[in-house]
């Protein structure tokens, strides 16, 4: 029996090269991380899956807290009236709305939308509380659902409900809202770098690509196994464009009355999906340390013989004051648990046996590339510690490495289509002279689309890889999820 | 200024004894717990009122999964045909929730409900999952918000929109569910009375009273300070009516296929409410210091004074290693931040000023009753520790006295009537025969409904309070948010 369960396990996954897209769905089933709804394009978000995300809460949670900003949570609904204050806002979000019309049996006397995010709640809020430059910055962010009516839609990449954080502030200055919007994005590129062991490309989106009703629109890419890139993280700086159709004022330190300037930030579960598939393997999830639900599972080897249950439960007690350690002593066999656990993603596995009993010792296997250390109890705790950051260490810069070999410089759109043709989907960074034609055109004509213009600046060339006017800056173009 | 300040803030409150409703209103405005949005009977939760809801969500979190509850989330809506499935549960959201009709332009198949409560949700998840007597129990909970469509509304304790945590758990056995049902009950009652210092009543519902779809529910009841009560938790046994409904079967340990048993159990945003009535004065808020955002501020007294900044923004941080401390340091009169953080409900304040200076010294002043102590700086976080304590366990006795004062015991009608008449609002100890028809003849001819049969059983007579036949049980009667 367990046998079949072995192979039932391996068949089960879709090699990635084969059909990296069943690879995903297959992953994200057999880890346990979601379930199908009855709700089109809604999942069930199950322990496992729940779980990552926590971890991410409670770090970013965190980094929030420590740089100022307060939770807060606004009423699920808007109203349509307050929806369209901003006229670039609604035109961005009215098209994929959910609407509520009725309440019980009475139908409303004006429609309210389930809210696609909140920056008009916020500034009717904001409206009431800002008065005088003392009431200010105000720095708030709430962790919340929110709809978008999507038409395809994907667990955790794109569904019509999603879990987010969204933070909203206020500052006196234009300078202070703009460095806040380049703080966050850098918590944001500084947290998949270090905690999700996700390298990010930091840049700020084209004008045609900004978020509905801001100035600017600053992002990180990351590139995923595939080639394809992932939006994931977004700070918007507003200006004083939504203050003014809200009608927020307050009194300057010259007593003036002026408006304030805004910014908002989100990330979202879409990051779980971004962790899949930049670190995944035709094995299953990899997960990093820091939002491993799991970071370490214990798996006892031959536990029928004398001592080794009691020796594998002693070493998951003792390591649980520090880790996150499942202890595995079911009746499965060795071999299916280690299929499980490495679909699951665990970082580390430890196995101890009758011959590891008397040598004090157990075996350490690491999910990123199996490696197996004979490793002494006496110091467990230090050798789990430098294995789980080897394991943050060794994903990121397998990741780095893939989106170093998938990244490449072009001069005019035939090397952009001879790149992708030879090297198949990733990042193009071609020069561009700013216009929205050309940007637009390179879409058409080769098939990827501006991502970003990336903070660090190269010169690729001298003009634009579209019209060969003189070049402003350097785009990165890619496909996307 | 100052002055004026003081006098402005005092005066803004109705005193509890002249409008209950009006000080309540005043408090939560002016404790500035939340704002009032254009989202009729939602609210908006600004950062001092949802902090208390993030320590309460801390704690209740941390012995959800103690006793090995894991957290997932199901999506916002539910389809109109699955929230038909189980009848009684259906008949009695349908009147109440929110219908979304739309998404984007388009009109959709079938309507879907804004989630009201997730039974539905969770059976249909449960039905994909649970198949063989291994994959029992399933103990989750969710941390969301839910929408009932209330006719009148007031913040935290009825609103359209709320936050709450509800758990949703299957056993193989009824007894199990029936255990698991009585033990959430358990877990809600001790966070009330050691972590919120509000004493509950432990019951069950009349059937009349029940949740939609249950077989039993067993509730907690909390004595507000005007003599109303406040049902502050609630547990439900649903037996296996939702598993034949939604076709949730496993395969038992006898290889027979059979129903599992469920169990729901949540705590509302409302508690918020319930901890402002039972411990606020005509000063603001009291908080219990476990979920208290500030638990000490830390006042300095003529802070032009050599050294008297420093000191108590040493003290300051040397408490913030282990309590939620504020340094009011602002140029504020002392006067103005006495009134100002007793609004606000802190627990403690520490005075420090010049002459504290020499003694190495502070004076510690309790929100409880405004006693004030001279205390060393030498064992400081001993004594707040203590007086933290004491502000605890002072507010809980503050409330069982209330609660014991406002509650009698009445043999019939006339004596319920005269005891309203002559103690106000209270709980009523009364017995019943367990007809439907006397229950809501009580009500009719006293205004007092049945709030529970509390588990702590009396014999104040008999008989029935209404019928005069044979007793079955004593209930508490009483008038409820």
């Amino acid at each position: 029996m367990s046998k079949e369960k072995d192979k039932k396990l391996v068949e089960a996954i879709t090699p990635m090269d084969t059909d990296f897209a069943q690879w995903y769905t297959d992953v994200v089933k057999k880890a346990d991380l979601c379930d199908y709804s009855s709700v089109k394009g809604c999942m069930v978000y199950t322990p496992y899956g729940y779980a990552i995300w926590e971890h991410i809460q409670r770090i970013l949670d965190c980094r929030f807290k420590e740089t100022g900003h307060e939770n807060v949570y606004m009423p699920l609904f808007i109203p349509e009236s307050l929806l369209q204050k901003e006229k670039d806002h609604v035109e961005g979000f009215a098209p994929e709305v959910a609407w509520v019309t009725h309440g019980g049996d009475e139908e409303l006397t004006e429609r309210l939308c389930v809210r696609p995010t909140s920056e008009t709640l916020f500034c009717e809020h904001f409206q009431h509380v800002i008065k005088s430059y003392r009431d200010l910055p105000k720095l708030y962010n709430q962790w919340c659902s929110v709809v978008r009516w999507e038409k395809n839609t994907r667990p955790f990449l794109r569904t019509r409900e999603f879990l987010w954080q969204e933070g909203h502030t206020m500052h006196a200055t234009a300078e202070e809202a703009i460095a806040e919007t380049e703080q966050m994005l850098n918590i944001y590129a500084d947290f998949h770098e270090h905690d999700l062991a996700v390298p990010v490309i930091r840049g700020r989106k084209t004008d045609s690509d900004k978020f509905a009703g801001a100035e600017r629109t600053y992002c990180i890419e990351a590139m995923m196994h595939d080639g394809k890139s992932l939006q994931a993280g977004t700070s918007h700086y507003f200006g004083d464009g939504f203050a003014r159709a809200f009608e927020i004022q307050f009194t300057d330190n010259e007593n003036k009355l002026v408006h304030p300037f805004q910014t908002s930030w989100g990330t979202t579960t879409r990051m779980i999906g971004g962790i899949i598939m930049t670190h995944g393997d035709d094995s299953g999830l990899v997960l990093p340390p820091a939002v491993a639900p799991i970071q370490i599972v214990v798996i006892p080897i031959a536990s029928h013989k004398a001592g080794v249950s009691e020796a594998a439960a002693a070493l998951s007690d003792r390591l649980s004051a520090r880790f996150r350690v499942k202890l595995d002593d079911s009746d499965n066999s060795a071999g299916w648990k280690f299929s499980e656990y490495e679909m699951k993603g665990v970082p580390l596995r430890l196995e101890i046996g009758p011959r590891d009993l008397e040598a004090n010792q157990c075996v350490l296997v690491s999910r990123l590339d199996r490696s197996k250390k004979v490793v002494s109890l006496d110091d467990i705790e230090a050798e789990v510690e430098k294995a789980l950051e080897a394991v943050r260490a060794g994903l990121y810069e397998k990741a780095l490495a893939n989106r170093e070999q998938r990244t490449h410089s072009c001069k005019t759109l035939d090397e952009i289509r001879a790149s992708l043709e030879e090297h198949g989907d990733g990042f193009i960074k071609a020069m561009w002279c700013g216009d929205p034609e050309c940007e637009d055109k390179v879409k058409e004509e080769t098939g990827v689309a501006s991502r970003c213009i990336p903070f660090d600046q190269e010169t690729i060339s001298d003009v634009c890889v579209c019209c060969g006017k003189p070049a402003k800056q350097m785009v990165l173009w890619g496909k996307s999820y």
